[in-house]
């Protein structure tokens, strides 16, 4: 028995993680664009007193949807219809901070935040893709413009959410006073990629910050979590390599003057869950057998920047430079795999379509759970980011078998310590910098 | 008796159009952030049988706040908290496009078409105000560049939306091919403010196009709407006014090969509702009690161009140039309504404030009717924009006793003709351009 307790959030990705969910027959693939699929996906995660769900993004058609369920929703969008029919759980949208502006970015997660009374976290992400960036008139920027970018970006999105003060609206039908303009304030920012004179047109948030999640994984992905993350998603294959990962992330606080428990770190897991063994297995057979080796191809081939043809399929993975830019932290996780595992193309292609490079685990719930305790007791995480083979059956799976089975040995809430995103994951909510003394403003970034 | 019936959309804003609102006891200024409140609005809507709830937007914290409810939500990320919860009422938002990118715009009027069964319309907007841009780090655009922007913005938009045709989801879960990517088009577009490759990563909406809807009166913007828009929301203050503009804007539509009934006028009226005309007008008295004079002066400044003190109070209003750019069509009507009514700047600033230059009826539910069944028969209107002086009091009002005697009369619904916020206004589903003979693809926008 341990106090401290893990946290999970429960990433929701169409119909399933696994590539060929779609084409499962537990699965229904006409529920992509339908509301009601997610609705009832973010009940079943608030039934298992999951701490939030998460919607990745991108902005552009990625992969190739001959061969996919793609084409469905916009996160921010669709998280508001999703937190009318919630009331405890976090709802977490991935936005870009490369091809938008911080003004609009701040006003919209307040807004969130508002309509969910307090249950919003932005996944920061700076869209590594070349596909996005001609959607936007622009040739992708260099990883480390991109991370300056986002720092800034940052900055100025934490300050506008800052610019009403708590306690300035007075809404004194009397004396006809709503505001005390005193307390509302302008950034007049002028920095090297914005110019905002604020303030924000939404008042401050219930959460003060709606919660700050990260990503990537580079050394910039890394220093930038280090920076202002709050909780980071991760793809870690094996206990060691989890273990590297968190010690390094958690050392990196200090110089923020950050302390360890003000970032989470979850590792992603697609858990393949059957009541035997056997069932679990089978399972993980029949999705192995829907898939189709052009689209894993494709989607390797984008992971690790070499092309590869269908003559590669039953040869082991050639030899792949893994030093180049931006997307090598997953390129060097693909490899190491193959490597580790002497697998085919094809063999990896079976390892890669459950989670695209995070783990898979095929098991009963008990084996889920080791897996799960093994890693949150030995310092890889702080919980999971749960990533179902199939939807909703896999999260209905994980809510009503594997969660029982963390709580009863203590390892997982049975209630709700709060109403906010923040409360469930047992993180501060932010001062405005306003109302500190004047000589710690500078400051408040780091401190917060 | 008429078969031609009245559209009408409840035009929401916060707690009530009229400025001083907030400080009315029929309100409560504590729901501007609370999403029931509006979720309220919307079902109120819906059981009046009205065609579309609306809600404008600004990109800066406009006007005083501390004299008014300032600082609500973001309309998009409202909305879809709104569709699901109703099942019939068309769901507008205003969002710019001087300050967006057209690939976000399209995804997410898209996605929340989808969300909600095809009922989303856009109000595109030019931003007129000047403390916009400085949140967005340009200097405010010249009027004519807004509305070139505009017309290559509607051109992508619609043209992402087209990007899948409607039968392009195959889902075949036996061969693996979930759709036919020969009918998955990118748009490899390069114009002068946009470079857009596509498609769109979210598949066709259910209206094929969402409503575009348009408020300008200026030149540039009567013929934008002429050539883009399907339901125009105008103010207009005397019949002949109503006539005119009226007469003028689908007089334009032929040049773009569109037919008079393929846009719809909708002046806005603020309805002051009473059970008999003194209690009407006693609530009239009410609400311009309660009226700061230093906002409304504010207010009138910002429409007009020219700063007042409070010394004009008592004063006609003095001499304006009402012939520059962008404003004018506003600052001429409020120029023209004092100069007819003989009014003081105080006297004004009373006219003004229950709907911003939108004409203020007060009267009986029957006396109310009147007023629309004038406008709708003598060529002034296709339908209203109803703003109503106190929410969610005014609009109760409105559907409860407005909405019957119209359906009394036979000039409103007394059920919803079909489930989209299209088949609610009459008009057509526009197929993808691609749907269409290759010869006519490049009369698309005009023929649809």
């Amino acid at each position: 028995m341990t106090t401290r307790k893990l946290h999970l959030n429960a990433f929701l990705m169409g119909v399933g993680h696994h590539e060929a969910a779609w084409r499962h027959p537990r699965t229904d693939p006409s529920r992509l664009t339908d509301v009601r699929h997610y609705q009832q996906l973010a009940r079943i995660a608030e039934r298992g007193k999951l701490d939030s769900v998460f919607l990745a993004d991108g902005l552009a058609l990625w992969g190739n949807v001959r061969h996919n369920a793609l084409g469905g929703l916009e996160p921010l969008t669709l998280l508001s219809a999703l937190a009318v029919v919630t009331d405890h759980v976090g709802l977490i949208a991935t936005v870009s901070t490369t091809y938008n502006e911080p003004y609009h970015v701040a006003r919209k997660f307040a807004s969130l935040d508002h309509i969910s009374g307090g249950r919003a976290g932005w996944n920061i992400v700076t869209s590594a893709g070349e596909a996005e960036a001609h959607n936007f008139g622009i040739e992708r920027p260099p990883h480390a413009t991109r991370y300056a970018r986002a720092d800034e970006f940052l900055d100025v999105v934490t300050r506008l959410w800052d610019s009403w003060e708590d306690d300035a609206i007075l809404r004194d039908r009397a004396s006809g006073v709503y505001a005390d303009t005193g307390k509302i304030h302008p950034l007049e920012h002028s920095g090297e990629h914005f110019q905002v004179r604020g303030p924000l047109n939404t008042s401050r948030p219930p959460q003060g910050h709606p919660l700050l999640v990260q990503a990537g994984s580079s050394e910039d992905g890394k220093e930038f979590a280090a920076r202002h993350a709050e909780a980071v998603f991760t793809a870690q294959q094996t206990l060691g390599e989890g273990q590297d990962f968190y010690a390094d992330l958690k050392s990196r606080l200090a110089r923020y003057g950050r302390r360890h428990d003000e970032l989470l770190v979850l590792p992603g897991i697609s858990p393949i869950i059957g009541s035997t063994e056997r069932e679990a297995l089978r399972l993980e057979k029949e999705l192995e057998d829907l898939i189709i080796p052009a689209y894993g191809l494709a989607q390797l081939s984008h992971m690790i920047g070499v092309e590869l043809p269908e003559s590669a399929l039953d040869q082991p993975l050639p030899d792949i430079p893994v030093e180049t830019e931006g997307a090598q932290s997953r390129r060097k996780l693909v490899v190491d795999l193959a490597r580790r595992e002497g697998l085919t193309v094809r063999g990896l292609l079976g390892r890669l379509a459950g989670g695209r490079g995070h783990r898979v685990v095929a098991g009963t719930p008990e084996q889920i759970a080791d897996q799960l305790q093994e890693w949150f007791l030995n310092g890889a995480a702080d919980g999971f980011n749960i990533m179902p083979p199939v939807l909703p059956g896999g999260l209905e799976h994980f809510v009503d078998h594997v969660v029982p089975e963390l709580q009863l040995r203590g390892l997982f809430r049975t209630e709700y310590e709060g109403r906010t995103l923040r409360e469930n994951y047992g993180l501060a909510r932010p001062a405005s910098r306003h109302d500190l003394p004047a000589s710690e403003e500078l400051d408040v970034v780091v401190a917060s």
